[in-house]
């Protein structure tokens, strides 16, 4: 059993982590951290968990911390990292679904983030938790970056072209549409339901936190620089990210299909549908699953790629357990095959 | 391992039991029909159900049902009428989640289904599987009406009262509201997102055919004539079923609370709140839980009963399950004790 | 022209009294108040105003206010108490949209409201300004305290019964259900659309503000004391108010269609609905309308009464311009004609 | 007064045609046809309607059409252009709001169609109801083709880009969202709200018929061929279009701020935004405003242009009363600068 401690419980990836975790059978949630609802049990202040947990929230505390085997961080950027060295010390395995250390160069990271680094040299350990692209460095991570939402979707939909060599000298665009979810659990005026609700928007046009993230990540598969064009949109909805993704390069002759296929067929959690077929976001909801289809319509000059995943499982929670599981040498898929939840 | 037939597994209860049964350790899928569908993956029509089921549409078939230990019948009113009795000959346990079995007054059904009884000895012999009510018999049963979604959460509200022998010479009331998947998957105007979709209405508030089957159980439960009145309304969300309950009845002196709280206690799918703290449809979605709270507001003439279940699962797939469960002797909550989708 | 001022632009019945009294011909928004936003465009924080309307934001400021014909308060409760003596002296025409001036009785004010009252001589002035009830009153008015949104909903459902003599001895019951902009533009964890969305709920059960201000009005009506209980609901959309009202009485023999119709027939803003017809929220979406229906379903010994009205409009600034149309003595229905948004 | 009348009257552009019409100073409507519906009041079908309009459902008949001095049709493709000839004979002016008349070439009309077109002569003398782009031959035009609801939305956006001479040797990529509205009242399983709800996928990626209508318009623009990519998605609300453009061109040296706000200064309906801030679908809400945003983000080498409209209104119904203002020889805006319904 690894025993799990849950650092900032009180979020939408916190309670989400929770209901993956306790129908792992592998994983034993020892200790949940709010310092606002200390004392209180979780399922009270998340009802849905209640036939199934009887944690108490209790203030953060590394000595508590210190142990799990394991310990998530669902907290607000900035949070992570200022626990994570006295951790790693103690041998326990971390992963921050935060952004505290998915971006390598710190300079980087404190012009995006507006801070300073609290640990720039125990960044440079941490591994990009996408397991598709660093399946094998996570086997072997004491610390892991887990993804962002949209960088989840986005990699996973250029992925195969850039290892291909193709998309050098072009612009890559990332049209990305999320559920309100997205947003965290903060009280804001424009994700209250009056405002999000029958309204569609873009947001962060001209700077969004996870562009520098997802460039980072094209230019390790890509093995050169790349110039990417991302638009972020709220979308009425929960749960799902769409990620519409284009790339114009007229010279492509290879059979896309079938390279997105060989690409994916070993993996649990990505499916590439079948010609005609499309992603819709509820196909994946409450699962872990990505699903991609690849097309070139019109005149062909244009790939379009539809990348779309859960933001809460795939794009948090679910990708966070996925790196539990290689991290501790059990089999990547556990606790995390279930069906979507449809209609 | 339990082998299962599905009649009628393309609506929206017929996908719901799919995503229960591939999670559940001692069911295994056998069949599943489909007249309009035969011949095409299921997982093509529901991809959420891609991860885990491979299997294949096949037309009705008899022969190839009465070879499962358990049919569930997912398909409109009438059909398992049809099959039943020759199913039952060879010794397959059934369960209808139409209503086909769930009112014992074979005139009474005939009034409001509009059509014939096909085999109203049949009927007699069913049990109405409300477990919190019959489990006893639905142990031995060999036939389960499941029940409505409308009348679990109204019976399951109203029950401790009229157990206590409560609201005797009174009218009891339930203003009910239901999310849209409980009008199934038939295309018809009044369910677009359109016309559904930021808009809340009631409907059939002179007749709603669950209303003679919920009057049925709570006469059962009172052993005297009932009078109730009973309005359906539709709410812009998918799931979710939520009914207020009220009873007007001066002289109650008991502690409702604790009359709530001892009912229930050993009810793995019936929770009764804290005072104070009221149910929400969210908090069940996608769990077998209904979540219950009572109160006497204001004067203290009446009693107010605020009841929520997931519509398709403790109102249809789950407890569908619950009862299989019972039917063959494993523990009831064998593979329903996932905890709800929040948010 | 009615000059008119507006204090407290920047909530949800701000921006709709000013989208409505922009189509209106014998209105001229003079000045638009909000301390925090002030010199800024009005339109700017709301662009859907900006084909029609320059008006900047300003503080407020009685001396300015004073010279308007009409001041409309849009503003949290126990903000118009503070000036309206003053404006009252000026000779200016006041409609306030809150609660101040709702409840006579001041001691049950400074109960619901947890203040001290600012004025309660005043209040004792004030006309409550539901037109189909104090109509020639509010004509002479120089001060209107417009109703809440609940309680126009439930009064006009009622009205017709309690003047008929009507559920003397009996329970009256309200349940009612609320878009989300009822709850207004302050941001709030349960309003999120994240919680509120794909969800449905009761809340305030043992104690709505709302429930003395329908009781006094009902009260009146009935002239005799009235037993009452009123439980709202949350509803996933972002307007409309639908209740739905119960009256138990065996003994009523009259003909409810006609009594309805005959009360409301010369009413332009309520419509009594045709036999058989139920009225839907979407139906009155950005129009001043209420829609009833009336029946008694089953055994008949209960009256359902449906009501529905948009929470903005008829529960708040169309209601308000109503009144002005009828303290300036102009055709009561001027600018309130248009029909409701459908889809 | 123009006299109106509405060819099938059923459907979201028509009861959004009633909606604007009752309020249009300068328009009478005479008739409104239905096949299905004839002998019904359009009020029961629409109660929204109710406080305005009396009228009939009547069935089509061209003898009563010829008497109206402007004939809409909100009709399925294909219906109008079987009644036009004749109507354009006898004098009266016609909105197409279908697709008959909206493309040059009958050839291209028919394939994408799959239908032989009626009156290709006729289609030769049609106008594309851009006023924005064609408002001049408008004001003279006997036949209209009122643009689709993407066109509107793509084209505006595109326009004074196209018109500089800028996008020459580049790929144009439209990823456009639309309202479920959009594909009108008919029942299909896919536009369900328990579909539709909580889903985002795009749809016809590799063909819309709304592809080759922009194209046709883009070359008008550009007086040179266009390469254009366009992806359609569905988003769960009701009303709005929102279309993110893409143009890939590292030269562009001018300001492109100042170009779009100078192309449409003078334009009632298109509204340039101030830098910084963005377009919302809901801030175009019931309303016939266009609200555009351009933007040159990260490495400054593609340009992005938000675009938003109503579907309904700018998109559909509002423009097709736009060009009847400029047909009639009146004020282009009348009846046309009602705010939008916010929140």
């Amino acid at each position: 059993m690894i025993s799990v401690g849950i650092v900032g419980g009180t979020g939408y990836t916190g309670v989400e982590l929770l209901r993956i975790l306790t129908m792992h059978p592998n994983a034993e949630i020892k200790v949940v951290t709010s310092r606002s609802e200390a004392g209180k049990k979780v399922a009270s202040l998340y009802p849905s968990l209640s036939p199934s947990l009887d944690t108490i929230f209790t203030s953060p505390d590394v000595a508590v911390l210190k142990e799990c085997d394991c310990v998530f961080f669902a907290a607000p950027n900035g949070t992570a990292m200022q626990m994570v060295p006295e951790l790693l010390k103690a041998g326990v395995k971390i992963i921050d679904l935060a952004a505290d250390f998915r971006i390598k160069n710190s300079a980087t990271w404190e012009h995006w983030y507006k801070q300073a680094h609290a640990c720039p040299d125990v960044l440079q350990t941490a591994i990009y938790g996408l397991p598709e692209l660093h399946r094998e460095e996570i086997k072997n991570a004491q610390l892991v970056a887990n993804p962002g939402c949209y960088p989840t979707a986005v990699i996973l939909g250029f992925l195969p072209l850039l290892e291909a060599g193709i998309a050098k000298d072009t612009q890559l665009i990332a049209d990305t549409k999320s559920g309100v979810s997205g947003a965290g659990r903060a009280a804001n005026v424009p994700t209250l339901f009056s405002e999000a609700g029958e309204n569609f928007k873009a947001y962060n046009v001209n700077a969004h936190r996870h562009w520098p993230e997802i460039k980072q990540e094209l230019e390790i598969i890509a093995t050169h620089d790349v110039s990417f064009v991302f638009t972020p949109h709220l979308v009425p909805m929960v749960r799902g990210i769409f990620a519409t993704l284009y790339v114009n390069n007229a010279e492509i002759s290879m059979d896309l299909a079938s390279l997105y296929k060989e690409r994916y067929e070993n993996e649990s959690f990505v499916q590439v549908l079948e010609e005609g077929v499309l992603p819709e976001t509820k196909h994946v909801r409450a699962s872990n699953q990505c699903m991609l289809s690849v097309s070139r319509p019109y005149s062909g000059e244009t790939v379009v790629v539809l990348s779309v995943i859960d933001n809460l499982v795939k794009g948090a929670a679910g990708q966070a357990i996925q790196n539990m599981n290689l991290m501790f040498g059990i089999e990547e898929a556990t606790g995390l095959l279930q069906p979507g939840l449809f209609p």
